[in-house]
C-alpha cells in the first residue's frame, strides 16, 4: 500500500486516529486520484484534524495493482473506505453517518439546510450529461444550475454556504466544481461565466484551504479520469455486440458478375 | 494458450506443420484479432496449406493475459510469430522471407510486379491519417489512392493484382482494404465509392475465398482495435505532463476582495 501519510492534530495519543483509504490517480499510483468521494471525505476529516479533534492518516491504494493486504481485508471494495478503531466502513452513505455521529467534532461539520442540500444536490450529474452529450442544451442546464448556487451565495453574502466557516455541504460542493471546471473546459470548452462573482469568490476562498488543496487531484488526474470512463464505455459498447462481418457488396452482383472477365 | 487449430493439407506426415500464432481479440480471447500482418501471413499459409504443400497450425495468444508458456518462450515478443520445425520466427520481415524461401510452395506466392508492390505500399498510412487527422483533405488522399489501385484493377482485367491466382501482393491488401472499409466507416462516416467498381469486384471474389473469411476479424474488434489504440494515445498524453493544478481565478483579486463581505 503506497502510504501518502498526511498527519494532523496532536502527536499524542489524546484523540483517535482514523484512517482514510482513497483511491491513487490512474495515471500515476503515487498521485491522489479524482474520486469525488474520496475528495469529499478526505476534505471532512482534514478539518476536523484542524480542529484537532482527530489525527488523520490518508492512504491511497492504485486500484490497478493493489498490494496483497489491501486485496485480502476488502477484496473487491472500491475507496473511500474509512477505518476507526480497527473498524473498516465500506460504503459512502455509512462513511458520512460515521464521520457525523460517530468521530469527535463530526457533527459540527453537518448542518441542518435544506436550500442548500437540495440546490447542490443535482449539479454534478449535468456535468455528466454534458461530457456524454455534448450539445449546448446541456452546457446550458449545466450553467443555469451554477447561476442559482451563485445567486444563493450572492444573497447570503457568506464566505461558504452555510455560514463563515466550512461544513459537509462545502466538501460536496468544491470538488464537484472543480470536476466542472477543468473536465467541463477540457471536453467541451464549458467555462463557468465571470460574471457569476460571488461563485468565483467562493471559489477563490477554496482554493485558499489546506483541506482543499491537500486533497485535491491534479487537472491531469481530473481528465484522464473521464477519458478511461469514456474508453471503457466505448469498449462495452463492442463487447456486448454479437461479431459482424462485413462481406456484402454495395453494388449488384449481377453488375459485377457481367463485367467480370 | 488458446488453441484455434485450422487443419488443413493432408492429414499424413508428408508435409511439414507450420504454426502460425496470431494476436487474438481484444474483446474475446478466443477470437482472432485485428492484426494486419497476422492475417497477412495466415492467408499466406492457407494459401499453401490449401495447395497441400504444407500442413497449417494456426493458434490464437490473448496478449492481455498470455499463457505461461508463451512468455517463457517469447518474452514480450507479439505475434505473429511463425514456427517451423522447432525454429521460431519472430520478426514479421523475416517470417516473410521465410515463407518465400523455406516454405514449400511459398516461392510461388511471391511474384515480382514493381507496379502493384509500389502501388499498396503506402495505402494503410492514408487510413491512419484518416483516423488521426478527421478532415476531408486526408480522406480525399485515401479515397484517391484507392481510385489507383481501381484503375489498375480495371485496365489489367484480373481477378487478382498479378493475375487469376493470388499472390502475396493480395494477401498484403485486403486485410488492409478491410480496415478502411470498416474502421473508415465507423470512424469518420468514409466509404470506398461504388463508382470503383473494380476494386469492389476484387473484394467481392475475395469475400467468396477461404484464405480471407477464415482469417478475417470481426468488424467489432477492427473498431475495437483503433478505440484502444486512441485510448492509450490520449491516456499517454496526459502521463506526459507535470501534473498542474487549476486554482487560478480568471476576474481580478482586489475586485473579488472588495464585493466581499
Amino acid at each position: 500500500m503506497s502510504d501518502e501519510i498526511a498527519e494532523n492534530g496532536t502527536a499524542n495519543g489524546d484523540v483517535p486516529e482514523i484512517e482514510l483509504i482513497i483511491k491513487a490517480s490512474t495515471i500515476d499510483g503515487r498521485r491522489k486520484g479524482a474520486c469525488l468521494f474520496c475528495q469529499e471525505y478526505f476534505m471532512d476529516l482534514y478539518l476536523l484534524a484542524e480542529l484537532k479533534t482527530i489525527s488523520l492518516k490518508v492512504t491511497t491504494v492504485d486500484m490497478q495493482k493493489p498490494p496483497p493486504d489491501f486485496r485480502t481485508n476488502f477484496e473487491a471494495t472500491h475507496p473511500p473506505i474509512l477505518i476507526d478503531n480497527g473498524l473498516a466502513i465500506l460504503e459512502n452513505e455509512k462513511i458520512e453517518r460515521h464521520i457525523m455521529k460517530s468521530v469527535p467534532g463530526g457533527h459540527n461539520l453537518f448542518v441542518q439546510d435544506k436550500e442548500v442540500a437540495s440546490l447542490i444536490e443535482n449539479l454534478y450529474s449535468k456535468l455528466k450529461l454534458v461530457l456524454v452529450r455534448k450539445d449546448e442544451q446541456k452546457s446550458a442546464a449545466l450553467r443555469a444550475h451554477l447561476g442559482r448556487i451563485d445567486a444563493l451565495l450572492e444573497r447570503r453574502g457568506t464566505r461558504f454556504l452555510t455560514g463563515d466557516t466550512m461544513c459537509c455541504f462545502d466538501c460536496e460542493l468544491m470538488p464537484r466544481l472543480q470536476h466542472i471546471r477543468v473536465a467541463g473546459k477540457y471536453f467541451v470548452d464549458f467555462e463557468i461565466p465571470t460574471s457569476f462573482r460571488a461563485l468565483w469568490r467562493y471559489m477563490f476562498h477554496m482554493y485558499q484551504l489546506d483541506a482543499f488543496t491537500q486533497s485535491c487531484p491534479a487537472d491531469q488526474d481530473i481528465i484522464n479520469h473521464y477519458k478511461l470512463q469514456q474508453a471503457l464505455k466505448m469498449k462495452k459498447h463492442e463487447e456486448l455486440e454479437t461479431p459482424t462481418f462485413t462481406t456484402s457488396i454495395p453494388i449488384d452482383f449481377n453488375d459485377l458478375n457481367n463485367s467480370d472477365q
